[in-house]
């Protein structure tokens, strides 16, 4: 192993310089502004937390936490996302009173990486959690607040995939009869991998018209328009999937009443990594992007792992990819300089505390500290010279 | 060892509720734009850095560090400060050519805690770093900015302590010529356990005028509203001392001729646990509080590890000490609650979108899925009925 050099950082770890941090900062403003304005309430909770409560509740793969021993000899984990902590706060005492809850947040989560992939392993997400309401008006809430958010940062070329994870499960559990092979079939579908779904239940040995139904299934069931068009999956016999099925339909009803019809696509093949998620889920991509700018839905499941029946469901954007689609919120800020030698000094404070008073940004600098002059400049909208001998401006 | 209940956080770790952390917020609001009005560009480093950089250069004491090994092998801390891991950006190539560089953050800092005896293990620190500038100006402008930050925040019952790491360094080296006696005596100084001082000065069996002289300097060197007072204590045939406290004597006229003489201190007894500091340092204290708000000094050798030679300077306050004596910022801000039942769904969305067009924050809410009522509308100041058969005020 090489040594470690001393700018090196840990893999997959970033720096934040000024002009991007500026824009996250901005975009961050925007969603503070606007998740308050819809009555969701900030919080933030610990970088660190329990393996044996959050790290394993999260849904994230072992192999993906960072951990650590306590003093005390516990194992720890960065938290990996920040829905379970956020489920931990609402089930909590204090809080679980006032339910239904809304929680909103801005937090780095943790994912440690194997290698040099140019995944980050710390990342930032903004996100709501409603907890409490097990109505679809909640659903509809979080994917209308998704996509108002989207909106409210300037990005209008987006869609939302809207499925249903228990439908999901329940289509596939009738098909295969297998628990193993239902978990199979959903990697497949999580990696968008048609072929190889295609390619592995024929391995299955399923009846010729099961196995029929289930590529017919993956082939149309997704990027469908109206939830009409997903009626022939549905088993008409089984009650559950009826149930879930109407949910889905009335669901549609209410993102059609918002607005929503032509953002919206219905995808009984959507699926998520974190297998917390029992009802409906969403995903928002940008076109033009290769990732969701982010994810959602209901995860009734995951509140009973905390000893709560309430149901809840929540969404969280990734602020990384947020910012590789948002167009630039302004120009470049006004920003000057003011040079000041020795005798100087006490002029160059006065006349940057009137600057300062009149909103614009001012740094103060003697010249002499100053190796490289245009350089330094580079980052200044305007220079001003208080300095013996020469005129006050270049 | 009892199992780990679900609702439970490690040792130090905190929860911010809504209420807090809207004031937090409002702090870092106020932050961003003072620091930045005066040349502060905000940057963010990783959480997580190699223990062989900034681990060891940050001179927290190992058993405070939060320690973790990567999926390489390598070993990682939870960054125990802020102004180590800064440096390394601001050492790196694509800074370097810029300086001075005044960079600024918000970040939480991370120390281990041995019991739960209420000291937080996860805190906040903001705080700028002036880079590049080793002239006394960029010392006042640190003391000067704190100072008006402070204020800025509405704490105006506050006082600066300013002191001389390498002044103090060479008086007790002349005086004891031990650097091992030196290092316990700082020790007794951090811990302002001036008795402790006196017994173990005794047991260092030093010439008697000596011995009363350390006396002397402790009880006499602190506290002192002009640099003046402190001449007594300085060897005129020590030439470093000499430079080291004309540059002190500098600093006070600069710091007096922006008007904090009557809010500074000097005081010579003053030390850091950041071994860094060898220039001047001081720290915030507000009146009534019993901790430091912040401190802040000059760390030219924190550079010479980073392979650097140019100085510099910073300051740093805690977060949760700030909200300590911080005022109330605002009065509870007006929220409208509207429950709406299944028939009045669509007039409940139009009815909130009118209300936060006018900026009124506004919650819908389902009528039936809100178990507690009372509970539940304790958060909002106004509440209207979209319900079948209820008028539309309580």
């Amino acid at each position: 192993m090489t040594p470690i050099q001393k700018f090196e950082k840990p893999l997959g770890m970033r720096d934040s310089f000024p002009l991007i941090n500026e824009k996250k900062e901005k975009v961050r403003e925007i969603g503070r502004t606007f998740f308050r304005s819809r009555g969701f309430d900030f919080i933030k909770t610990p970088t660190v937390e329990y393996y044996e409560t959050i790290g394993k509740a999260s849904a994230i793969t072992d192999s993906s936490l960072f951990k650590l021993v306590d003093r005390q000899g516990e194992t720890l984990v960065l938290r990996p996302d920040m829905t379970t902590p956020i489920v931990r706060v609402a089930t909590s005492k204090l809080l679980k009173e006032q339910i239904p809850l809304r929680l909103a947040y801005f937090a780095n989560v943790f994912r440690a990486q194997e290698n040099e992939g140019g995944r980050p392993a710390e990342f930032e997400q903004m996100g709501v959690e409603l907890i409490g309401d097990a109505s679809v008006y909640a659903d509809a809430e979080m994917i209308i607040t998704a996509s108002e958010f989207v909106e409210a940062l300037g990005i209008d070329d987006y869609q939302l995939t809207v499925g249903h994870a228990g439908l999901l499960q329940s289509i596939l559990m009738e098909l295969t009869n297998s628990n193993g092979q239902v978990k199979e079939l959903r990697q497949f579908l999580l990696e968008k991998n048609l072929v190889g779904f295609e390619e592995v239940i024929r391995t299955y040995e399923l009846p010729n018209e099961v196995e029929a139904h289930l590529i017919e299934f993956i082939n149309q069931a997704s990027n469908l328009h109206s939830t009409e068009q997903l009626s022939s999956f549905i088993d008409e016999k089984n009650e559950s999937q009826v149930q879930m099925f109407s949910y889905l339909k009335k669901l549609s009803i209410l993102l059609e009443n918002a607005g929503l019809s032509n953002l919206v696509a219905y995808d009984l093949t959507l699926t998520s990594e974190m297998s917390y998620y029992t009802g409906m889920l969403f995903e928002v991509f940008a076109n033009g992007s290769g990732f969701a700018l982010g994810n959602g839905g209901r995860y009734d499941g995951l509140l009973e792992e905390f000893n709560s029946t309430v149901g809840a469901t929540g969404f969280g954007l990734r602020v990384d990819r947020l910012l590789e689609v948002i167009k630039p919120f302004t120009q470049r800020e006004s920003h000057t300089l003011i040079y000041f030698d020795d005798v100087h000094y006490v002029e160059a404070v006065e006349a940057a505390k009137e600057l300062r008073k009149q909103g614009i940004r001012t740094t103060i600098q003697l010249i002499s500290s100053v190796e490289d002059q245009p350089s330094f400049q580079t980052n200044f909208s305007n220079v001003e010279w208080l300095i013996e001998g020469v005129g006050n401006n270049e």
